[in-house]
């Protein structure tokens, strides 16, 4: 039987390795709902491609130039956030959750409430809503699959194994661009040294939280909500390669890992076909080509952030809305040159000890804290600059 | 419900493993049967120990010794092939099968034939009997689980897979004491020289079989075997840390891989917990300490037995039975100094092309052309020494 698939940001980078995937495997997917930002053009192109019953842009000013790029196609169109939740609870039986950041917080929370199979490819889901997303999930029956490299890595690794036979997960981090610097290198250090990732092709702002290692920060709560583990029992290996995706330790003292070349195809493809797999066009990894892997200890104090999500995590559900906001407008305002980039680290820090960060009861309640957090951080800098 | 066990070939390096990890989970294990080539006393001690209620002595001159040792102990004592099949197919659910040579033959069939769980530590089981005793097991349901740790990482990684989805399995290899040897150097090497195995601890034959890389070859028929892999899906890496003890490849592109300590206890348990997991003592792997991973392609032409391995292989079960036998007797010649360590390759390769070696169609005509082989062997060894 062919998988119903509809995809939540479909005109993004995973949306369209997403489609890549679909498209190549006609037999063994029916493209049901397909949702986009703003690209009009993109959305009704793959609309018409993929035959999907359902395209919705989130702008509702856009709404009419949908309508106007899928006449005659058979394809619906509809916008706004109403529309967004319509695709996600749609009757598609596999969802991917792809939206970037708290825009995604809702549809993706309605696909889980429905009980599909969620392939999670937004980051905020878990920082921000991760209790409230893996209750709903076992209420529901939705199957959570990571997207992220690192967690799809871990979730590969425990097939076919009980959460009770596992000691400690071990994420990888390639360790940025600024693996090597010092501290006063780092101090002065410009948005396109940031965003020059060793490894991955990556939006500026997700390239910066790379260099200030955030990224793993952010990874690390995911980590602890995906797969129910304390933070002390998951650490962080710096491998520059990023040809290890992850670990499991398991209580016998065997680890399994994954690898893989650098193509979102691959975790992207795990998802899709869950709990089977199926073919994709990545490159094939050659060990002994690679020849040599390294691996090291991450350091703290050179890299505070991953100590900041540690503390976060440990603070409870409020704290990780905080570290996340204020990371966000930190990053942006750096991207703007108006702070440095350590300065990163130190807003996030003061802005959890500032910030009073009751844990949300609902998705909403996320959205709110995380607008406050924004508007609070917002302040910081331009005090900050002046 | 506690597992009930049987180790064929208690005494030896595996089956001491294997009773150190049962001694100390008595909540888990009954031991029901234990057996032993000749060193009685050890084997008297263990079936003390666990309460084993059978003991077996493979050499029946020593029946009376071991009736005597196990005076009023409650275990029976018993001696020769017949009570070794006893105790292969008494009323244990688990069996290691961990008797040395082709003397484990009988019994591991017997273990198999009474569907018992069975966990293969004798080599020749796979490399001369491989489909007679795979053929065995679908007939009767006996679990196989690998306790190599190549074929334990294996099987590790396919927990949770479907073998359809397997592209390649990869084989690691330390590239063994001469991997960096020049075939001059190789012509001059000592037995001292070879049997000093840089990671595990080993017996002399199975030192010079890695010093050769023979050992992998062997390993890689016994993947054939296990996993139903044609050779040509089958690659060996060298990869001198022995870290990553092998990986698997899917459709996918992505590799799984199993990483441990090197201590033989944790592919045992494994085996011992399978489909579960169970602590050991064995010492965690820290990635950041070990710092480093090489992986390299094997060179065919100075290590020629991996090559012969894989003709060997595609040339039918008749002549792996070859290659094994004349391996076994040139690696003794070589280690008494009556021939060189290139001529241990030679010398193989020379018995693949001259001797006949149908298919067996039994485990006693198995035995019956390994001894042959022995036979032929030893003549060529005394030829190429006058």
């Amino acid at each position: 039987m062919k998988r119903r698939i509809a995809i939540l940001g479909a005109t993004g980078s995973v949306g369209r390795s997403t489609l890549d995937l679909v498209e190549r495997s006609p037999e063994r997917f029916d493209v049901v709902a397909l949702t986009a930002r703003r690209n009009v053009e993109a959305l009704a192109a793959a609309a018409r491609r993929t035959g999907a019953s359902l395209a919705v842009i989130a702008d509702p000013g856009q709404f009419e130039d949908l309508r106007r790029a899928l006449d005659g196609s058979g394809c619906r169109a509809a916008a706004g956030p109403e529309a967004l939740v319509e695709a996600a609870a749609s009757d598609a039986d596999w969802v991917m959750a792809a939206i970037v950041g708290c825009a995604g917080l809702v549809p993706t929370m309605a696909a889980i409430e429905a009980g599909k199979t969620v392939a999670l490819a937004n980051k905020e889901a878990l920082v921000t809503a991760g209790s409230l997303m893996m209750d709903a999930a076992d209420r529901s029956g939705a199957n959570l699959l990571p997207v992220d490299s690192e967690h799809n890595a871990i979730f590969q690794c425990l097939a076919g194994s009980r959460l009770a036979d596992v000691s400690r997960l071990v994420l990888t981090a390639s360790g940025g661009p600024f693996r090597e610097l010092s501290v006063e290198e780092m101090r002065v250090a410009t948005p396109e040294q940031a965003i020059a990732h060793p490894r991955w092709s990556m939006g500026a702002k997700i390239s910066v939280d790379s260099a200030t290692l955030m990224n793993k920060g952010l990874e690390l709560i995911e980590a602890h909500h995906l797969f129910g583990l304390p933070s002390d029992r998951i650490d962080v290996v710096v491998h520059p390669q990023s040809v290890v995706h992850s670990l499991v330790e398991f209580v016998d003292g065997s680890l399994l890992a994954q690898l893989g070349s650098a193509d979102m195809r691959i975790p992207i493809a795990y998802t899709l076909a869950w709990p089977e797999r199926m073919e994709t066009p990545s490159e094939r990894l050659s060990l002994a080509d690679i020849a040599r892997l390294d691996f090291g200890r991450p350091d703290l104090d050179r890299f505070p952030a991953l100590r900041l999500a540690r503390e976060a995590l440990e603070g409870g559900a409020g704290k990780a809305i905080v570290l996340n906001g204020a990371n966000e407008v930190a990053v942006e305002a750096f991207l703007r040159r108006e702070i440095g980039f350590c300065d990163i680290s130190r807003l996030v820090e003061d802005a959890l000890g500032k910030f009073d960060a009751p844990a949300p009861a609902s998705v909403e309640e996320v959205v709110a804290l995380d607008g406050e957090t924004r508007e609070r951080a917002s302040l910081m800098v331009s005090e900050s600059c002046c």
